[in-house]
């Protein structure tokens, strides 16, 4: 695969014995850095025009340079640039390309900087953009639930926790529980950016460099609002592929929750949604398969993405400063989870809008397992009972109905008064699942006006207006 | 340990069974949920003032229940309180306490609330705490590397890239170094403590409550910068744990980088620093040992943070809405990350100004390895040469001198001009150390001037005056 | 805490300032490696009787040693013992003990032993007695699962993939599925028992001794198997700890799946199967709920216990040997994983044999789905179809059953026979959920005939007799 | 990419609506399992046999199948055969390439399996002969450390424990350290594969199969040591990919041991070793550099494999039985563990026996730093001091020798005799480092002549002679 001779290396200077095919192939990462090409020739033709702006190029020569660079661009998006790996990654072979393209004056490109901080200034550049992507990926999915909540703000399910039924909530509330988990994800990832933001070029191989630069100009020409305020740590640090991959790993976190939800859901038991087909696959031995395979997948990949998490703060671990050949195992994990990411993103995207609801299912559901058992206890309250003492009263309630095998309001006045004199018709209004679901009328609550105004506080949050 | 029959357990009125002692110590979390009592009575005064604001409760009721409440906590802080494991956890044990100090108006307190709710507030008022505890001895340590980048400004050591002498560094441009990866963990922190510092009291156990709260009097009461704004999201929700196990685990990364580097520095063949006796240990077998046990053990401790945060990510991956038991396991990991924090800081902080600078020793190793031929590359590219050709010829200059075994200035101005005929007597001084260090002379350089500019800015990034 | 001034410490000779008082708790292991007092002693034991057996100590010395040392034991069992942080570890303070009960003679015993290898062989020992206390707790879990496989055979459930009704299974079945997993768990600590009962005793600080010791002796008198073959790795090597950490992670993940079955079952939507009341909790908020707390919190530790293999993992990362005090760390994260293992085994162990089986939900829930559909495909196999076609043919049948909302039983003999003209009667036999099950007749098959087979070997394979 | 209408899809029969595109590309694992084709097709053949030798098949269409999978395997290894990504996996794209080339016969050989027991049965197959390809290149590098341990026996370098100088030890008997990682690593891969090599194929989708199968025959024919016993289990296990991934963390840690070492022996401050130009590279910048990028990528990697490991644990967290599709998930992270372990293998082999041994620089060092102080502290002992008295004593000799600057064999008699009256010439034997080595002479001992016996021992445990 590679089509240079050893002699070549561009740093061969020193060096008496060439290096052994095996760990030209061990240690070369062109096969994946490759991927980084438009961002490596971006920063270079922006360290040529710093480069010209102070003095140290002249605008011939960064002309040329320029031109070389976008040649070789189009050439690799031509699918027409031969990639070496003897040249070991993205940036030597570009370098070199360029010598050939342009000659002398392409070897003039590299002064005053290193591939130490070039890669850095690269993956920055790649993961700052690939950020805002997944930001308006988020977006999207957002959009659509908050879609779907308005639908179905007045729909009825039974609330769970522990996986026993609790109390009736709105299926469009629980859609903007999905919401909020990823509003969280979009407020993490931004202030993730902030520090991927950050210009690491100029600090050479880690001391920075005897050329009168000006890092600002870098700065500015490639979109950095800040530049690296230490060479030693600009060439070592690693945080921000570590923080995006946590943010990453929360995000895909709640994927599994959401995931294991709309698996529950749809399950025969349950039967509260239903997929449609162009989200399921079948089997290969059972005819009558329909399987949630996408929101299985997308739950099993949130095993990747925290696996990744976890390789890459191993990899930095105890690593003395400054660069280490250690870090050029950053990429692989930073690229999946991207890509990941996007992908699933996309998924849910696409997925949540045509998801079936079971409307009639949910409210039966709702309507079993003694749901509005606090609504008793919290009219009690109102009628002069303290909490913990109604508590207690539906509780040897729901004794008697589990016992006689029926439902609270089966169980007669004369029954529950028995329990408590004070009781009144009123009671079976109190156990209706929709009055239960209004009576819960404050921000946060899931009376389905609270989840109206909800969806209309998430819009401009969102900045889609209402 | 308990003294609590199990027919008194506050939710025992549906059971009919007793629950099994393995079962009560097995699921009770008061051995280790009981570190929150002043939040959880901080969250419960909160709670009855706003259920008296809205008219839930009256105000002879508030004052019992806060009095009763206060008297608890002295109790508590005196060591006279005695927990029962048979109540489970920490908010059941005070409520018992309650009522048994105040009557039946303590049995008014739970109206309107749910442990669900209770404990996801205590948690977050707790760590919001510990994150401003740690925020201040993170500054503090800043300072101190400051301090002694100051001193330490024109203080020459070998950088090291791979582990092998790069080029020349400032000694107090390397605490820079060190300073600046605390500085984004001190960012990320605050990031965080944002998302921490949200009210979920009033989601009630998921779905909110059927009594007329005002959740913005018990934010403002608790110091809260937001109201949780869904239920379900409220009392699930554990990204606040993992966000700050993330932040806590590049932290703890960055310490076990700046613990392997005082490791090396102190072994005797860099011996670059000495630490003090106060941060070493001995050897029980070996009489001459003084064993860096402090920063060793800093290292250790990344694990076990690291730990904690997989852990947390693989408690909450698949969890169904909302709440459930499972998040109980979530108090452990996170108290003891928040103290293992605290006290590494705490190292650090102590142990930096101690350090004794071994100065001859780290110049005497910045003029071996051939630091200064990046410089010596950098003349010849501005006498002319295109980078890359320079290169080439100090690679081979280079080479002659392991050759001859001495360094690059032992070589003859004859022999370096067969490697290149433009060179002049100057180059000697371009190899000097001193020289080379001063020439990085740019925003991120090591030159010294540099490093206390540098100085200066981090002062007033921490609000600390030059 | 501590009544030990500091230059008491036992390496104290070659020091000149006092160690900090902060720094003597932070780098103090004694709060939790206290626990190896008996193992401490057990081994100073042995190495005392070996010292003699050689030689280097009489007779009387090592009389007077075992008596001081069996008098510490019991003032640690009877709580008479007072530890002190300053003597750090474990180690220390129990040798300062022993030279104050018995004199000069106990500073024999620290001869030809480092706490390098003490505390290595002490872990060890602790290691494996846990290891075998946790093999029989597993034995008796699947003791129990064998118990309820037995009893229902031939109780009819849907067996899920993709959480979708796939083929009736045998709850018996599911119940040797569970057995299985424990079953390679079992063999899996076994194997990492062989490991861990390897004697390091006898390696010293890192290179072993100058004294003419017989390791096998001490290897005999302790029980292990072998002795370590190098001294540098005897000391360094925590290979034993993560391999158990690897081994609990996947016992509990094991747990996780099977706590998350019961979860599942046991909700309403579900209701397969009821868990006693001894082994749930009830909700401070909500009266009705009696919730499956028992299998959430087991499932919840299951990352706990990913966390300490995480962490250890990462303590040992890129540590150079031989011993560092990063390796202090290893501890608490074994007791915890040993600690949580066992509980979480009795806690299966005890709600098993009380879980409620509610057949009928069970077998009604089977019934739905189309949970036949592969035994359809295989008879019209059996009728000559390539499977390929039947399968095909089965699918648009469900199709026509959605289409028509009703069973596949439920579809005509004249509409199956417009699918494939050779359907006769026999058809609704396949479908029935009994004939089914009980045709999957070979070994590992879900038959109740290959169930009872199946509990029989697994009676054997425990040692425990038919 | 795909050739194939999605009407054509092997289980579309039941379906209404087609895939979504994204989604057919999402959930298609084409693109990975397409490397286990050779697997697949040796499992389809003694399916197809044992089949064949029950009777479900006839001989004739046997033979053809037989046929026609050998030709698909010549059409894939000759790079000939088209893989369609609408086609979903291996699975299904070679079953229906071999009904296109041998007609309806081909529909049949899917009778009594199901994807889920055929892909197990496929990945276990892979996995079991790339633990043989682990085994055999670890035998290679243990073998090529026994040669290096022998011909350095004898040279003294410093041992250390907590990177302090501790005592001196024989650097063959450090490659024997080495050695016995390894030889842990290669018993633990021994044990995982025997849980690796039992088949699932007749677990059928779940719960077995109605047809007659024989599974000890298709065990028989594919080398398989065991049936899997439980249906369920054996198409929901994916125990062995995380057993085998944790023995491939602990392998990878050492690995990351050895290699910090290397990188720490190969600094200029330690200069104990020299890596050969091959496995080294250079610097764009610095041109004097040659970095040990091949232990440094060593040591990153071992981030990767611990990343992968707590990938596959996550993945199988709470998952119900039996097959979901997140298990699709296990592939990737499995098959860049196997390659990954297999070229760090490689790297070591290689790089070992071309280490350059700076023995001087090695004794120069052990010669500093006190490190034969324990041998005089054990002289004592044999003058008749108690061990701890003779730490001290040794103690306060080298607080001597500090403030003096000077090594302990440069305190005359004189000044000895203070610290302890009875001290003689003798001394001066005992503080020499060979001397020393060759003291510490029992089994795990560093003295050559013991270094040499273990090499005798290592390469019988190898089965390799002496």
């Amino acid at each position: 695969m590679s089509d240079q001779s050893d002699s070549e290396k561009p740093w061969s200077g020193r060096f008496s014995a060439p290096t052994d095919a095996f760990v030209e192939r061990f240690t070369a990462s062109v096969d994946f850095d490759k991927r980084l090409y438009a961002q490596d020739i971006k920063g270079s033709i922006a360290h040529a025009r710093m480069l010209t702006e102070v003095g140290i190029l002249d605008s011939d020569a960064c002309e040329k340079i320029i031109n070389g660079l976008q040649m070789i661009q189009s050439e690799i998006e031509g699918g027409r640039f031969v990639w070496s790996v003897a040249l070991e990654d993205v940036h030597m072979n570009i370098e070199r390309a360029l010598v050939e393209r342009i000659g002398d004056t392409g070897k003039m490109l590299h002064t005053a900087r290193s591939r130490n901080d070039q890669v850095a200034t690269d993956i920055r550049i790649f993961l700052r953009d690939q950020i805002d992507t997944i930001l308006g990926g988020l977006t999207g999915l957002m959009l659509v639930l908050v879609d779907l909540a308005e639908r179905e703000a007045a729909t009825v399910m039974p609330g769970f926790t522990h996986l026993q039924t609790a109390q009736p909530v709105s299926f469009g509330h629980h859609m903007l529980a999905w919401f909020e988990m990823l509003a969280r994800d979009r407020d993490r990832l931004r202030d993730c950016r902030k520090r991927v933001n950050v210009l690491p070029l100029g600090a050479g191989a880690l001391a920075g460099t005897t050329f009168p630069i000006d890092r600002e100009i870098s700065a500015k020409l490639l979109g950095f609002e800040h530049v690296a305020e230490n060479s030693l740590d600009a060439v070592s640090d690693r945080d921000f592929a570590i923080e995006f991959s946590a943010c990453a790993s929360i995000l895909m976190m709640h994927f599994s929750r959401m995931a294991e939800e709309l698996v529950l859901w749809n399950s025969q038991p349950f039967s509260f949604v239903e997929l449609s087909d162009a989200f399921c696959t079948g089997s290969s031995m059972m005819p009558q398969k329909k399987n949630p395979d996408v929101p299985e997948l997308v739950r099993g990949k949130s095993g990747r993405i925290v696996g990744h998490l976890m390789g890459l703060i191993t990899l930095m671990k105890s690593q003395p400063l400054a660069y280490n050949k250690d870090n050029q195992e950053d990429k692989e994990p930073l690229f999946d989870t991207v890509d990941t990411l996007i992908d699933c993103i996309k998924a849910f995207a696409d997925l949540v809008p045509s998801l079936g609801i079971n409307a009639e299912n949910m409210r039966a559901a709702a309507e079993r397992g003694f749901a509005t058992a606090t609504d008793l206890a919290d009219y009690l309250v109102r009628e002069g009972l303290p909490f913990r003492d109604a508590h207690a009263v539906v509780g040897a309630a729901v004794g008697l109905a589990v016992k006689k095998n029926c439902d609270l309001k089966d169980i007669s006045l004369a029954e529950l008064r028995e329990l408590h004199p004070d009781v009144t018709e009123q009671i079976y209004e109190v156990l209706d699942v929709d009055n239960s679901l209004n009576a819960r009328n404050h921000i946060g609550g899931t009376a389905p006006a609270q989840v109206l105004a909800a969806c209309r506080r998430a819009r401009e949050r969102l900045g889609a207006g209402a």
